[in-house]
């Protein structure tokens, strides 16, 4: 099969049994791999209205037809899940080096479940699965247990993903680290917590078959000059990584700041901008076969907060960690960030649950004895961090996340918890972009920007500024298109540069399966459309594709757009057009029949 | 040249260029290797007067003809240097895998020399040897660099000496950290950052050749026999690691406290003795092919402290950052450990300065405006070592060891200021052991415990309690012995079992060299006096070899040996008797003409 290993490895914990499955070639088809993939299977392997954190629940990990080929740029993996913060399907995906050893260890996927009796970890060294007692890592850092799973299997260069102590101790906002990177979003380190499964190591050396080499090598090429030639992969990711958005986002005036309420341009934002990042950038690093090189290592080398270093910290967390909190300093970000990583707590969740507290405590809906927690006040990070993952003092209620925070502190506070189903929101203020208040309320996963990107589109693009107007289409087309891209393996910055048609081709030369002709995308709609059951089935419906108040009623304070706002009705019309064009029902959100069997997911 | 690679490679960091030069068969027969090497060519390559942290100091780096053979429990290297804290000759012996990486690398040891112009770092692989630029980790925490420089050269198990900001910033109490153990004592960590060295990276698969690899076996499988035949080899150590010396150290009567205040039997020990040590420990470690695993590592996975984990604490660590502190908790000991090794500080030496300047406070001759220095309060030792790390505050005094910071604190400090020779003083009280009072008064780098340990011999053995009579003999025996123990690879915990003839077989089966029938004890002796010569030429005299005042002036206030103190008039003439037996002039403590030429030493 190739492309693909073909092997899944099936791990159950509660009998502490592993087998490896064969993949099935029609699935791999279907779904390609990666985000579409697992969706699938997460859809058929778990019954809807199981309690996240139950053994129940499983984990799938997959990779994608393209991981461990010669394609440039295609370090992505996904770990999806019943998220225990958003209660629905939720994932998170991941670059670096795991995906392509975990391919070479003789695995495509794993599928994990049931409840282990004790900490254990998993160790897939060239097809051999083993559970290895983890009592002694338990507690520890991500880092320390990293190293200490190296020292303890003698294998320096495995890879590993592990949970720190808040995925141990089932925080709803835990990721889960992965070498220095974070998988962060929708509590998959809760799962794996929930499951006492500490870590995944894997190892090997088996190599990946592709279906037409020279064509893949002629198409490589192409995809390697695009990336050299076109910005931002020839200069901005290279330079800065993802963090040149803080200027760019502040530019274009939909930069959110103090939980959204000094959004728009931002007037701290020149503290934590690229050029500040730049300052503190020791060291870039690629993943495996990427000639962007966007990752870069920071460090703090004087001050309260030194030393420290870490990889990061990405745009998203800067705005997290700093602009959501009032936070104008650097040395706070990257060590907030290091410390996030180190207990493994999401830094996009964390940065808004702190950005949610201080809004709260400074309106009186708060009380907190011993922390200040008021905008800007950089000491309360590393605190608060800390009392999130251990869920201690008001850190027990921040952790769950900022809808159920504001369901346990009440007095309003739900008007200012900024998330999408349960999700906290990313770093783009959508008061004066409609498509991506669409694409917030109808992400496969709640509040994120990653499933369809619109900025550029809608405020550099042909589109008309702050209507509505094609929106439903443009959305819909991007989240379709990223489906794809997702489930390839390849990463969405690298697409800023190589045509889609590029990289269908390079799925269709790697595997057996002829994507190309716009079948591509109709393969996305069929993930997209796998990712809407998943949520229906759970109870979701229009009336849960929805935007955080703060949009409709208050307008951008500051910056280019100063005064926009959404409008309720033109977002409800909006969502009639989106589902019309997604052949869901106008009134409940779900795909009907007709689109499922044309999608051939009737059964589903 | 059996036993040996027969290369050192001379690294000048002032001209950027490394060469290799050959072993001198004549030199490692009279010097066998390691500890006694590296003072031997220290001797030659430094003249006296250079200020330790100028480009005319070097750093003489030695394994031993054992290392890298299948001989157990060989896994010491050395690092010699003229000390900044002491301004004499100094070394710290270190365990773990990095000697046998340095022969596998193709180098029996490293002359570093000169200064280099920006920060740099030291690549050995398979014989070649790369300066590499390390501005970018310079400033980093000793784990965060040995991380980054593992991903930069690309071998994730290349063996790593580091320092940390400590080091960096010329602490004279800064360690050198390799892997996760420490080059603590003498300062060694600031000759490196005072010639921007920030690290030494090894790997490599050459092999060691032996002379005689029949005999070797046979002796090899004696010695494992004895490790697991005998106590503490076969029991303690490889349960309790060092940290058994607490309990054992406390029954004695010999246990230090509160600077040596309430030194005798500790009333706290309990709390942190071997026993509380098992709660924290998670795994146990080893060095290559040794069958004691006595290195264990400890976490603490809740409350304040939590979480952390560090290699050790060592019984001298406990000691001195718990006893002689006052301080009780072991998690305030453990992450205090682990803050030292981060930063790149000595935790004998830290402990003392931070017991050291607690006295201080209490008697009222040190103010401290922002954290109260009692004994007992393990809320200062985090903020005191980071102090000390970065030359802080009152870290900046007290970070150049308590015989300075007493110099520059004044009125009467230098009376509870716990060093010989300007080194601090480990965990053992000698007030009731005449002899290791004097084994501290002429051990070859100041205040240490480990060239000649007297304790069981005079607190179990047949000496007479209390008395002199036999120390001048006991100890200057014991210096031999180990001084050639410490040049020949091998670890004194290993010693405890392995009778002293069988290591001499051994090193004579591995190398060209016959060291049997006294010899090697003879070259023990030829080494002590190449160290005394060392200190002789930098002014010290007899003199120099007194003990602290409190020694002889305060009785020991609790335990069985209560009451009991030093007298200078025994002391002093124990003293004339160890300059008989060495041949020592009685005045000036200097080796006779004769001495020396039975030692073939003189032209020294």
């Amino acid at each position: 099969m190739n492309g693909y290993i073909g092997k899944i490895l099936r791990v159950n914990l509660t009998l502490g049994k592993s087998q490896a499955e064969a993949l099935k070639p029609k699935l791999a088809e279907q779904f390609v791999g990666g985000r579409g993939l697992a969706a699938k299977l997460l859809s058929t392997e778990t019954a809807p209205g199981i309690d996240p954190l139950s053994p129940e629940n499983k984990l799938i990990i997959m990779t994608s037809p393209l991981t461990g080929t010669i394609t440039p740029s295609t370090p992505k993996f996904v770990i999806t899940t019943k998220s225990p913060l958003t209660k629905i399907y939720g994932f998170t995906m991941i670059s670096g080096f795991f995906a392509q050893a975990l391919k070479a260890a003789g695995y495509d996927g794993i599928i994990i479940e049931g409840v282990a009796a004790e900490p254990k970890y998993l160790w897939i060294n060239n097809g051999k699965a083993e559970l290895k007692k983890a009592g002694h890592i338990w507690g520890l850092t991500t880092a320390d247990s990293q190293t200490l799973v190296k020292d303890e299997i003698g294998v320096q260069d495995a890879e590993i993903a592990v949970i720190g102590p808040a995925g141990e101790g089932r925080v709803p906002i835990a990721s889960v680290i992965v070498g220095k990177r974070a998988g962060g979003r929708c509590g998959v380190g809760a799962v794996f917590g929930s499951k006492r499964l500490k870590a995944i190591a894997v190892h090997g050396s088996k190599e990946v078959t592709v279906n037409n080499p020279d064509k893949l090598r002629e198409i490589v090429g192409e995809m390697i000059k695009a990336i050299r030639e076109k910005s931002p992969t020839k200069d901005n990711y290279p330079k800065y990584g993802t963090t040149f958005f803080v200027g760019t986002t502040n530019h274009l005036g939909v930069f959110p700041a103090c939980n959204f309420q000094c959004s728009g341009t931002y007037d701290k934002s020149s503290k934590i901008d690229e050029m500040r990042f730049r300052d503190h950038v020791i060291r870039d690093s690629a993943c495996p076969r990427c000639p962007i090189v966007c990752e870069k290592i920071s460090a703090v080398k004087e001050g309260p907060y030194a030393p420290t270093s870490v990889q990061g910290p990405q745009y998203e967390t800067i705005w997290a960690l700093g602009a959501q909190c009032g936070v104008d300093r650097f040395d706070a970000i990257i060590a907030a960030n290091r410390l996030c990583n180190d207990l493994g707590l999401d830094t996009i969740s964390a940065g808004n649950a702190i950005g949610f507290a201080m809004e709260c405590y400074e309106k009186g809906l708060l009380q907190s004895p011993d922390l200040e927690l008021r905008f800007g006040q950089h000491e309360v990070l590393l605190p608060l961090i800390k009392q999130m993952a251990y869920g201690e003092g008001i850190g027990k209620i921040l952790a769950d996340g900022v809808r159920s925070a504001a369901e346990q502190i009440g007095h309003g506070a739900e008007n200012f918890a900024m998330h999408v189903k349960g999700l906290e929101l990313p770093a783009y203020d959508p008061r004066a972009l409609p498509g991506m208040g669409l694409a917030y309320a109808t992400a496969s996963r709640g509040g994120c920007h990653l499933r369809a990107w619109t900025i550029t589109d809608e405020l550099i693009g042909s589109y008309k500024l702050y209507s509505t107007e094609g929106r439903a289409e443009l959305v819909s087309r991007i989240q379709n298109v990223r489906a794809f891209i997702d489930s390839s393996g390849m990463c969405i910055f690298a697409m800023r540069a190589i045509p889609f048609d590029l990289l269908v081709e390079a799925v269709s030369a790697v595997t057996d399966f002829d994507y190309k002709g716009g079948n591509a995308v109709k393969v996305g709609e069929r993930i997209y459309n796998v990712e809407r059951i998943l949520h229906t089935r759970e109870g979701i419906s229009r009336k849960g594709d929805v935007l955080p108040k703060r949009f409709f009623e208050e307008a951008l304070p500051t910056g280019p757009h100063k005064g926009q706002k959404l409008s309720q009705n033109s977002f409800e019309k909006m969502k009639d057009g989106y589902y019309a064009i997604r052949g869901w029902d106008l009134a409940t959100g779900s795909p009907t029949d007709i689109k499922l069997k044309e999608l051939g997911l009737e059964t589903d």
